[in-house]
């Protein structure tokens, strides 16, 4: 059994990781640490997991999270960078869930996240957390940084096209809707129910922070930089993201096959069959992404849909797939759920 | 394994039952049949199965039933009452998830849905599946009327208290909402998105075909006849019911400790600790009945709140429960998943 | 034209009445009060009045609140009576939307706020603004305590039956829905959208502070003490109350009748015909209260089923009612527009 | 009084009309048409008009409107192509709200629709009704064709910059959110609550027939033709269009000046301050459209922002816009209530 610890966990990301590794045959889960809710048993706060989890939330202090085989961090950017090093120094591996190791630039990630950086060499050590593209080095990864919610979406969607370089890479455009979950588990008017239900609304179309993640996966990708106008919506719908995705051809080729055969191996995501529309219930509570490509009237532009469960594959769930490939359990492993339709 | 045969199967009773019944390590579904739907794919038409399920529905002639161990039927009422005898003659055990077997009066039964009854003498037989009541009987049961959805809610919820004789029985109110899932998948105005979303109503308000179902349960477990007032609701949300009942008490009582043992053994009903309010979330996607008790502000009137899935407790979930008992396998086998909450 | 302020504003019932007041022909709003957004544009917190309202929120020592006719409080609790007096004095008068002056016996309130009360001595002054109970008070009154919004659907519905006398008024039941917007526009988790969409939940059922004013207005109609029991639930909308009202017939009545007697000459007042269900949708953005009368099964149960928007008729709507009268203008001045549907 | 007749009715744009026109006070609605309704009042199916439209749906036959000034179509299409001439030749004038007059090339129309055109000369004549491009031309039309609604939320927001000729009009990509009421008041599976709630997809990916007409407004307004993707998507809400506009630019510009500057005698178009975000519930229930202007991080891909209702604006509103032209009456009348928020 793998002892596990879990920093943070009162959020959307913690409670579905709680939901899954409660579910996990070879996970034991140790601690789990909130210095707001310390003492609260955490079926008192989500009573969806009564009878499912008996741990208390406790303080960091007692956690003894040194003593586990991994330390998931589900909190806040900026926590896990300032306590990374002792653990792993005590020979913990990491799954940080936040954004603290996902940009290799250290400068960037400072401007974007408005934040001095505490631990910038291990973010050269950090690996990516995606399995689709960086599977072997995950094997063997100390620290993993867990992709953003819509990075996954949108870079599933866009890899094919950019691996085999056929379209207009300078002009990329992601118009990508996601549930309100996606905002998290804080009190805030622009969440509230009253306010974001029966509503559509973009933001952050100037600039969000998973801009520069989603361009540095594809610039590596496609083995130079691209050009990509990434807008997000805020979607009334609690889970699901879905990603808009449109590219200029600039070569011939048969996108249906190209999809199938990169995607042909690989057990979370399912290319769908020409004419698709992916809906995001039909991933609600799984792991997988659905993928459809279009290309409307036969002319050059290529359309994708990639849709995801923005807590699943866009968070905790990936993170498991993570754990299971670091400790060599079978990838599928504990998420491979149905989702739950309608 | 279990070679399972489904009748039905295209609406949300039916994708529950093969989103349950898809991830059971001891049943493998033979065949799902469905008139209009014979050709397609499953997964085809409910896509959040690809990968999952491979079968196609068929022609009912074409599904060789009577090689099943067991026949779920997933159908509008007045269609397993008209296919029953045969499949019982050829030693096929049926669970129906219709409302054709649920009543004992048979004249009752045809008032209240309108039709002629094909085969009342199958009625007798029939055991009613809610096993907090009946676990022995449908043990050993070939015919199980699975409980409708509100029903389960609703008995579940006042049990304890009919069965200690310490409320006013001839004056009970049921206060019911329920998820739009329960209306069924079937094209209509009343249940369109733009119809009942931001919406609340009540329906049926004069008589509902539940009324009969849980007048009938509660009688039994009262030894005596009862007097039920039963408001169901239509809320804006796919899955879940909540049941409201107030019942005036007769006698001195510790509702909590009653509600707590009556249902201490019961592995998919919890009782929530004093000044609870359940959530439908809470049980989403699951087995699960909650149940709270409250006296407010002390007084003679018992309040007591129960939620359900409907699409699972409600009806795939309980049914898989009631299959587990039938063959002697684990009673939660595969419908112990957590809920999915948020 | 009148003068008028508004005291607070920044929450749903302060946007509701400036979206009323703005398309009244005979009012100049003069002030809005707002500590917290002093200085930003009405318009730039809600885009919705662009183009419509001007004014910018002020300090409340800016507002020269005492040279209205009239002053709005859309304040929390506990605002209006500490700021009632002085305006009073100098001739203003009051309509307040919060609870300060709803309960005539002090104690209780203070009990039930668990606050002081600043200014007792205006509590007997202050009129119960419920045009349906209290029209000609309203007209003279210097100070209007304006109904809640549980408690105007509650009476509305119960009234006829009550101040006949043919129920068992020692036991009625209020099972009460509210849509979200209910619980105000201020940053909290429960009332995110991820936690209130696609759930429903009972909240308050041991004692909600609307059972006071509730019991209060029916004892007062039934010139004796009535027994209540009501329990408010929350339902995935935005707007709307339905309550469902149960009580013991003690005699024979043509309930239909009495009902459309009562409210014959109510302009915002519609019975239904008999069968009927209202719907929320069916008053949304409106300042009706549409009834419809029950008898199931022709028992001695009555079921009465009252819906209204819980921000129009529950609360900026009736002000506006009342504002109406208090000024000699048509009832139904600007408060006529027709419900939104869907 | 302008006398009114309206053929269909029974549909969403139909009870908008109705909404609206029931509160126009230049218009008396003489008849109101539909085969399957007739004899039905329709207040008795739109609970929402009780005590404001006091008619009764009637016979094609019977309704006598070609004694209206205006009739109004709210049919499917392939209506008033097959009734309006024998209307035009009896000196009523004519606005269809569905879609057969909007195309001009007959072929392109006969593909989108896959029907024959029954009066193809009277699309050379018809006015298409977009007050923003052809006010002049309503006025003296004796037949509108009034716009989809994604194309007015679509064209809106290109316009300024197609028409300045300062973006690559080839490739010009517009992904584009509707809420479930565009689909229409017909029983069908797909528009079900519990199919539509909680989730999020596109459709028509491959092709839309608001595409042409989109193409076609703003080819005429660039005057060459132009490129075009067009991916609608079905969002969980119940009114509101957000069209999400990209374009690269071709030339140096003050897009916000240029936006202003062109809609700045509008009635119902709204440019927001830079950095906005207009969100769909910020027009609700009103005629307005809301646009914002983007450049992300100062490069040279415009992304534009475009709000409206689509049963308003996108509908019914901008029927009674072009009404109001057609017969001299103030532009505003009648649609110039306030958005309806929360």
């Amino acid at each position: 059994m793998l002892k596990v610890g879990i920093v943070g966990g009162t959020g959307y990301t913690g409670v579905e990781l709680l939901r899954i590794l409660s579910g996990h045959p070879e996970v034991s889960i140790r601690a789990i640490t909130s210095r707001k809710e310390a003492g609260m048993g955490v079926a008192e706060l989500f009573p969806s997991l009564r009878g499912r989890v008996s741990l208390k939330f406790c303080e960091p202090a007692e956690a003894s999270l040194e003593r586990c085989d991994l330390v998931f961090f589900a909190t806040p950017n900026g926590i896990a960078m300032n306590q990374a090093r002792p653990l792993l120094d005590a020979g913990v591996r990491i799954i940080d869930l936040s954004a603290d190791f996902r940009i290799k630039d250290v400068a960037a990630w400072e401007k974007w996240y408005d934040m001095t950086h505490a631990c910038p060499d291990l973010i050269a050590e950090a690996v990516y957390g995606l399995p689709e593209i960086n599977r072997d080095k995950i094997r063997d990864a100390r620290l993993i940084a867990n992709p953003g919610c819509y990075p996954t979406a949108v870079q599933l969607g866009f890899l094919p096209l950019v691996e085999a370089g056929i379209a207009d890479l300078d002009n990329l455009v992601a118009d990508a809707k996601s549930g309100v979950s996606g905002a998290g588990r804080n009190a805030s008017v622009h969440t509230l129910y009253a306010e974001a239900a029966d509503n559509f609304k973009a933001y952050g179309a100037s600039g969000h922070r998973h801009l520069p993640e989603i361009r540095q996966g594809l610039s590596t990708a496609a083995k130079r930089a691209i050009g990509l106008t990434f807008v997000p919506h805020l979607t009334p719908m609690i889970r699901g993201i879905h990603a808009t995705l449109y590219a200029k051809l600039t070569a011939e080729a048969d996108l249906q096959t190209l999809y199938a055969n990169r995607y042909a191996d690989e057990p979370f995501v399912d290319v769908l069959p020409p004419g698709s529309h992916p809906e995001t219930r039909s991933v609600r509570g799984s792991n997988l992404c659905r993928i459809a490509v279009h290309r409307p009237q036969g002319g050059n532009t290529a359309v994708i849909l990639s849709v995801t469960d923005n807590l699943v594959k866009g968070a905790a769930g990936q993170a498991v797939q993570n754990m299971n490939l670091m400790f060599g359990l079978p990838e599928a492993l504990a998420i491979s759920h149905a989702p739950l339709l309608p």
